[in-house]
């Protein structure tokens, strides 16, 4: 029998893969299902682990893509997934595979990138394995991170009336991979030596693609104000998934209001340019790096004036459904997406629901 | 400026990634340099940190290695750096990169291995990452592992008149890995259906190189005689490089003796088949995925019956130098060789001394 992993799907993969397991160790929380698993230190602390793997010509096209630019990516990747959990990342290590086409200045210029993210965000990186590979560069990072026990935010504590919250604006990272893609185009058709993409005026999209940062920030601002989110992850697939995420976690329903739906104007008008409605970017984009997270409504008065922070709906009982509710009034039901850059499916087994 | 990476130098660039940065996390107490990283859980409890990439082409070849032996080698490298440590095991980490060549029943097979060997040894699998790539498969784990402060055994604590212990037998994995690639290249001159490799008396090899077993058994055996290395480490790249890394961090000298060295009888028998020294298989050969250790002289009369374990030799002053005593008596420099399997190079950062 060779069943094509394309015809099982990857959440199939993933449910056939980790559903057997049964965890033994007194350390082990929490494993296969949130944005990072959860281990306990003997004195009852908490220690976040999650990783990811990246691979060229999968999750990045070293054609656009800067290799410092993809060192501070992939860090970043991994810290938001344990900010996603409410914790500080304080330990990276880095594993490589490399093939002889690339150069050992290249190879300063990623870890360029992967330094100058640790040291922005008190990280230490402190291991990781160097190898060869036949094609291209692999990239694998796994991050460690601590938080107090009463601290930790899963995926599955949403209530219903709690507010959804999303940090920063969406859809503007997947405005720049399109654009990044088009002028990739563009140049190809006519590969010339003076050839400049033209991203006037959508820097902003560019930098959001290519250098995410992780909301840390938020983090340290909700700790300083005593927020302590009932559930949050971090958008990596595109909102609309990750709601899905936390809905079925946590037994919920999810009614979001697509007013106020946070989008930049550099998305609205790429967005525009390129015939794309840009609730869609902002929906199903992915690659935001932006924080996900429900508060009690007792919280209301401290998240309205919040700084980098969008109240855009309100948990449900899970009998109501998961819906958007679009200008003229109608609910939409939220449908998962997910991102694919191109050629295969990507997704974090920490990061992933296992039904539908 | 492009430097091959060939031409630095796979320890050389370790040196370059990794020289220029400081620990700045109370938590991380030791990063590069050794089997593991250590990080400390603020009741003071160790935490061992390995990673491990394992990239098809580089690391192996499937043609011969079944996706199960895989699975459960994959594991058994990142155990074998944590029991080096002397450290308990509990948690790993799977990523996987999957090309469209594998089916779902080969991924299956994978992580029966995977889930086999975790199972064996009491470790959880409590995340991944699993991913599309374009070309074979990649796998990367990472292990977490625990110990108490006074516990932890680095590469860095061996002293003069220390003796110098290995356990089981060395260079079987090697020999092992040479009659595979034999086997192989019958089969290629002639690809005949039918082909059944000859590995007849050479079992034993076979299974050491596709199926090794971390030592876990050792280090149980030490803590209940309440032996505790000064210094340990696994032999992943070969007995010669790593007694050359011990004496290196330990700052000291090294005698072992070719008569001392476990070689099992296949080795033997398998080495002189193919005219190869079998002590050049036991020193330089890799793989073994045993430990080296070296205990205080006092210990001498409780390590004389100690089952699975050969007293080698001796530590001594750096100034003596390390050597390798011949047969006749000879004096015989030791040389890292270290191993790579065939198109590259692959070497542990964890698992790396920087200079010579």
């Amino acid at each position: 029998m060779a069943t094509k992993i394309a015809d099982l799907g990857e959440f199939a993969l993933i449910q056939r893969l980790t559903e057997q397991q049964k965890l033994k160790n007194e350390s082990t929380l929490f494993g296969v299902g949130d944005d990072a698993a959860v281990l306990s230190a003997p004195d009852g602390s908490r220690q976040l682990i999650t990783t990811d793997l990246l691979l060229e010509g999968i999750h990045f096209d070293l054609m656009y893509v800067p290799l410092k630019h993809l060192g501070y990516k992939a860090v970043m990747v991994n810290l938001s997934d344990i900010f996603a959990m409410n914790g500080k990342p304080e330990q990276i290590t880095i594993s490589i595979g490399v093939s002889a086409k690339f150069s050992v200045e290249q190879i300063d210029e990623l870890y360029e990138g992967i330094y100058l993210a640790a040291s922005r965000y008190g990280v230490d990186v402190v291991g990781g394995d160097t190898s060869s590979s036949l094609n291209g560069l692999v990239i694998s990072i796994t991050c460690i991170g601590y938080a107090q026990p009463e601290k930790v935010v899963y995926r599955h504590g949403a209530q219903p009336t709690d507010l959804i919250c999303v940090t920063g604006n969406l859809g503007a990272a997947y405005m720049g991979l399109l654009l990044l893609e088009r002028e990739k185009k563009v140049f190809q058709a006519d590969p010339t030596p003076f050839f400049t993409p033209d991203f006037s005026g959508r820097e902003y999209l560019i930098e959001r693609q290519l250098k995410p940062e992780a909301r840390g920030d938020i983090i340290s601002l909700l700790t300083e104000r005593n927020l302590l989110p009932t559930a949050m992850m971090d958008i990596s697939d595109g909102l609309s998934s990750e709601l899905l995420h936390i809905a079925h976690r946590s037994k919920v329903g999810i009614r979001i209001y697509e007013e106020r739906i946070p989008i930049d104007h550099e998305t609205m008008a790429a967005a525009e340019d390129m015939h794309i409605a840009p609730i869609t970017a902002a929906l199903n984009g992915g690659e935001d790096y932006e924080l996900l997270f429900t508060l009690p409504i007792a919280a209301s008065d401290y998240i309205q004036d919040f700084p980098g922070v969008s109240l855009i709906g309100y948990v449900t009982e899970a009998s109501e459904g998961c819906h958007i509710i679009a200008r003229d009034g109608t609910a939409i039901p939220l449908v998962a997406q997910g991102w694919t850059m191109s050629k295969g499916f990507s997704t974090h087994q920490t990061n992933t629901e296992i039904e539908k």
